[in-house]
């Protein structure tokens, strides 16, 4: 079945917000057999809303249509539906209280007047509550199609989505069921995943896409089935083969991230980290701490920027003075300061030149990266096309990911 | 005039790719007082694309099509815009030269056959080429309205705006000519400036718009007129206005960002900066260093993610017993260890409990920054909504404005 997403904001066309909902649920949507083929953004205009709800309710199964739901008078999302249903818009009683409860809750009394627009509703309609906002949502359930309406704001929307939508699509729609696993690997071009993954193609009932991702190569899974057993069945067996074929290299799956699965690899070995960054400035470290509980085993380190830092922090200055301090020797000697200096069981260390420009002869785009556990000690050099962002994003995501792979070698 | 916007590719209608074009092109119209009225993303198919360029050609004054403009056969817009307006496609001998000479600088003879596919031509296109890629733009001026092909990859696309379409565009466009100024405001609530701009919003010929952005409180001023030194005119004379009225509270101006303004601060008054960071883990260091030339006043600090290397860069320990890691105390005695301890002339502190559970009684969002300078020290406290994510952004902006304050107000 085919599915349709349209946003609705003239701030979203006029680029003042970034729209990441369509990018979100054009994610989830597969997983329900439905097939996005047109997405759109439309303003805040009751003409050209109302006619791209037409076409969209015209040519297409499901209809999703997100944001233009709050209490103003350019929120038209709800009058565009009605007008393009040829369908009356009335105050719902039930949740007109609803809406006014939330209010008092927040301690405003009485409702500010035009909330009181979100009762607003269709014969057709049936209005699913927010838990985290004042916008119900409109499940449309008509003519053999479907048409929902989701809050604009990301957080309410997933939430919505998660606890609301989702299992009533799985219940309504017909079909193949959707199960998918996205394999993250390490260490391997394109075309080795491509060329190493063969046999698992050949399971019947699969699909398989290959990409090539900031963090590694990734082999995508997707298994379609009459049944859901049917389909995690074949996944298992998808799994099961991809991992003997690729075991090694792969660090991770789905939604893990390199911070994360670096945590959950230390936690396991009872290890501490502590870091010493120069062209990053301090990147490693936040990425790493993104992850709630990360305090468990990351200690902290330092921002060496300038090469006194550097010394203050433990690294010898003969290395430094001997070989500069964009170097292999440096960055060595970084990740084993990060360890003895800080009092960590592992040390990861950055040093390179971020950009624009050369400096002391060194390309713009070379990056040295070291990683020390009690194990292992290893330095890698890279050379990254000298854009000053992509030169650091892609140093925070090697140095992550060499992490991983010295923490994997050994692991238990 | 109106302007519509489609997006081409399966990748960004499955969210495998987040689109980021729309909204960059989006805000760039105004400018040329062209309204942008619908954006849409449409995958790899010729059918459904053909559809959506003769919607969007029979509706809109100008048409931008952005991506599809690759090698291989799922890259369609070529083919699709030739079906659309009825015109023969065929190879351009000049664009094939082009191409081959592209190939051959990179070392790679033959060139490979399907990129011919990237020479193809329209007789009512003229081809703008890619000084970043091998996909050439078309141009194309037809029954008074304008069709525009861009490459998908954001780097070749904002450089093909920036250095080809947008002078073209200036040219061609007639109307109107509009000019906008970005003021960006901190320690004002939305109401305040409104009240505080509302005499400038009189000048004739001007539009305003107040936002509520993460960096405090934009104002928007836009000048339209039928010259471009007219409407310069118009916009200087808002200018001075707008600083008369908001003056000390203005922060920066259009693309300006806190980790740039900081900078440019401490320049201008000769000073060096270091950081002590805990639940940032790094991020306030990482966006200082997102500036070229950073290392002239910044000089790096120390990611203090545990108690013990609070205590070993120079927080005293009993400070941190007495009133805990988290308080204004240890903000104080953090800002004014990283200078101390570093050599700095400015100290910035983070301290804070991120979330998602709350920390040694301390509530989750709750943080306190502190700023060192040679002449002033004060800390802030924040209870940012206790999302990890949104506590750590929020912590960081606070973090660089607060500095930016401090240096702004004794600035000469």
């Amino acid at each position: 079945m085919n599915a349709e997403i349209i946003a609705v904001g003239t701030e979203l066309l006029m680029g003042e917000t970034q729209d990441t909902n369509t990018s979100w649920i054009g994610q989830r949507l597969p997983e329900f057999g439905l097939e996005p083929e047109y997405a759109s953004i439309v303003g805040d205009n009751l003409t050209r809303l109302t006619e791209t709800l037409d076409r969209a309710w015209r040519r297409s199964d499901v209809v999703i249509v997100m944001g233009g739901l709050g209490p103003t008078l350019d929120d038209l999302t709800r009058d565009a539906i009605a007008k393009m249903l040829g369908e009356p818009l009335t105050t719902d009683p039930e949740l007109k209280d609803w809406l006014e409860e939330n209010f008092a809750r927040r301690n405003v009394r009485p409702m500010p007047r035009q909330n009181l627009r979100q009762a607003g509703i269709i014969p057709s309609a049936v209005a699913i509550r927010n838990a985290m906002g004042t916008a119900p949502s409109w499940w449309i359930d008509r003519d053999g199609k479907l048409l929902l309406t989701l809050p604009g704001p990301p957080r309410e929307l997933s939430n919505m989505w998660t606890t609301e939508i989702a299992p009533r699509l799985k219940e309504r729609l017909p079909g193949k069921k959707v199960m998918s696993r996205t394999f993250k690997t390490i260490g391997l071009s394109e075309a080795a995943v491509d060329e190493m993954a063969r046999g698992v193609y050949d399971i019947p009932g699969m699909d398989f896409g290959v990409y090539a991702k900031p963090d590694g190569i990734y082999l995508r899974a997707i298994a379609k089935a009459d049944t859901e057993a049917e389909a995690l069945n074949t996944l298992l067996r998808a799994e099961t083969m991809t991992r003997d074929a690729l075991g090694a290299y792969i660090w991770g799956t789905d939604e893990e991230y390199p911070p994360e699965r670096a945590g959950e690899l230390l936690l396991r070995r009872g290890y501490t980290l502590a870091v010493m960054e120069s062209c990053t400035g301090g990147m490693v470290g936040a990425a790493l701490t993104e992850t709630p509980g990360s305090s468990a085993y990351f200690l902290g380190g330092a921002i060496t920027y300038s090469g006194a830092m550097k010394a203050q922090a433990g690294v010898p200055e003969e290395t430094l003075r001997e070989h500069g301090a964009v170097s292999e020797e440096a960055a060595r000697a970084m990740a084993e300061a990060a360890r003895r200096t800080f009092g960590a069981d592992c040390g990861v260390s950055v040093t390179g030149v971020a950009g624009p420009g050369d400096q002391d002869g060194v390309k713009a785009g070379t990056v040295f990266i070291g990683v020390a556990t009690p194990e292992t000690a290893g330095v890698s050099r890279h050379e990254f096309p000298s854009r000053r962002p992509l030169v650091r994003n892609r140093a925070v995501t090697a140095a992550l990911l060499q992490l991983i792979q010295a923490l994997q070698e050994r692991a238990p």
